[in-house]
């Protein structure tokens, strides 16, 4: 497996270790539950485990996801630019795997290499020379990200 | 005023102006309505400015700041440690106003100044004497906010 | 002065002593040269003060300022998406002065104030309840921007 | 190898390359003498190797590393309180080997699952989306540490 | 009082709070000492004050104090080359005040005004355009600092 | 291949990648040019793909990589100086790579081990606990980077 792989099959793994498998049941319900923090079992998280489940996050934690998926639908601002945000918000705070799951994003909602680059820009002048490690993972896996969808068309 | 005074006005004037000064009106509905960021004017924030009321947070900023209290509510944790968690990353964050507003949460729920100041100890450890600037402002506002209860019993 | 005109006037006072009042003398010559940190007095900064005129900053800062200017010019990303980026990135980095500047150049080339909320929204998600504080500057500035706008008119 | 088993062998190996693997003569025995910064050659570190020993840390650091060891000691707060505030601040400052050492000793000390799932909460909140994949590697490390816990018992 | 002022004497009081006026007293004896956290009254901080005196800062604290005067002594680096590592890092960590500092220590220690502008390119470049407003400030204190010092000598 | 070998092999690689094989082509003309952020196809970074050219960095990036090697070049402070100026701000910003880097070019202009190590004080000491971790990678690399040096000559 190359990171591009790796990335995606751990990100898969663990949100369901946290998130439960059965994202139905997830469902928030009033604001004034929250206050339980219910930590369900993660029921379906490991389907095949006989024994009991391991505690699962609380629903402060399952809400805060929903939160972060809210964020980046079209508004006022639309899907390109607010993946861009999201890029370039991880880059100068140095979070590879956030960077590569907004590079991911970008491709898929049709970002162009060239807008890529002038985000790296961005982030690179904002952050510092300490982003550069960072734009050198991230490009990798860029180059990944493409190469995967060109062998799925193949 | 003093930062304690300048502290609590500027929090709760902002607060109006993000928020809407009708509380009952945030109520989010439902998860899917997230999607929509509507930008309700902040009715009732600005109450004697004749015009348009101005652009309001979104829903997803307010739901933001709902999660935010959530998180601090009683469970398995007690509301003591979890302000105390609050105040630790407030110090390592470096952010004086966090600090400010978990040191006030801190006094109201009854922690004890030889319990602020083991929390201190870990904040300083943890991040170094890059903290200590705020831990300065920090204590100098725990005495104004504890002079402030003082002098509001008597 | 309000801290729209403080923000304004320091800005401008210390960017004429780091760069020196004139940039016409500031053009880069060649990169060999970068090499030289020729420390430049910088002519014209303190134009009344009668002795000699103190160190101003070295070829290799001059030409980061030029650097960060000319990243944000337009390119496969218009200006509106470029300074957006550098306002979440300021943001999430939690740098007051960053994002009253990239406010004021996001007011002047054209974002709106429900596009100035959805980033708003994109820096609290990504950087969490630390952000806080930071918005409410940034929303406060933002209302004495477009007031300075709107007296400017009048 | 695991992730659970090369943390602990890597942080055991270069603890013992920092600090010498004699720890009695590290006393310290007066500030003063803080200030002569003497470089002990760190014997017994590399008990196996022939030649000369590499040079080791100075004084002040291997006093940094007893005073957070100090630190997390029962006090006013206790150690459970104390380790999840560590916890937390590694979660928010984002570092990996930071945060699985407390998960480690959240553990040992007896920290149930909800009440650190309640710890990851408030750092997801003031932390932001850019803790997730912290939290993710955090959660799958709390599960390896677990499990050679439960297999050390059989 | 311009900024030079506030901030010695904000830092000056602040630190006979938490360290107590009476720094022979805080003679750290031995290190399993540490571990009681001793909250000595901080006996002389508060002169004039009738009552009884605040809590102060607990040893761990107190050590930690005179562990970050520890590294800044001369060994196999000079003074000049600690305080230019100090400022640099503070720069790049963005505090205010931590910059104040070291500035106001290498005028003391001799740095001249082009070795400054060189250790600040350096915190340019590492940490971005997001230092460059903690630049603007450092610089104005830096001409607040060789006034005050040119007046105490005339 | 050791960290030292995968270290070297990873940078040599992406800085091709981002800055192209012909680094005489990006020498930087004028300071308007780069408002055009030409996207050069990186000519020469992949020798033996028969296809076209992915796209690289835009001017924006190219010229700030040469500005940071601009930076630590010799002026008032030597280079050793610089370096350690460099790798200190590294280990504070907490970039393992960046770390890796600056250790490589100090043992490159004859750092001394005992230079070093008072350099991770002042990093410890200002960055906190936090800098640990970075420090082991630090000092592990720092093994691998003299031994392969010795390696080299023998």
């Amino acid at each position: 497996m190359n990171r591009y792989e790796e990335f995606q099959a751990f990100r898969t793994r663990l949100n369901r270790r946290i998130l439960g498998g059965d994202r139905e049941g997830d469902t928030p319900s009033s604001p004034s539950a929250a206050a339980k923090h219910d930590h369900a079992a993660t029921a379906g998280s490991l389907p095949n485990a006989p024994g009991p489940q391991p505690t699962g996050a609380t629903l402060t934690t399952k809400r805060f996801f929903n939160l972060d998926a809210a964020a980046y639908k079209p508004g006022a601002l639309d899907v390109k630019t607010k993946e861009l945000l999201g890029l370039v918000a991880s880059m100068v705070l140095r979070c590879d795997d956030c960077i590569a799951y907004h590079i991911d994003q970008c491709i898929s909602v049709g970002v162009s290499d060239e807008e890529l680059w002038e985000c790296f820009d961005i982030a690179l002048i904002v952050g510092g020379s300490i982003v550069i490690p960072h734009m050198r993972r991230g490009v990798d896996f860029l180059d990944q990200a493409r190469a995967a969808r060109a062998n799925a068309k193949t």
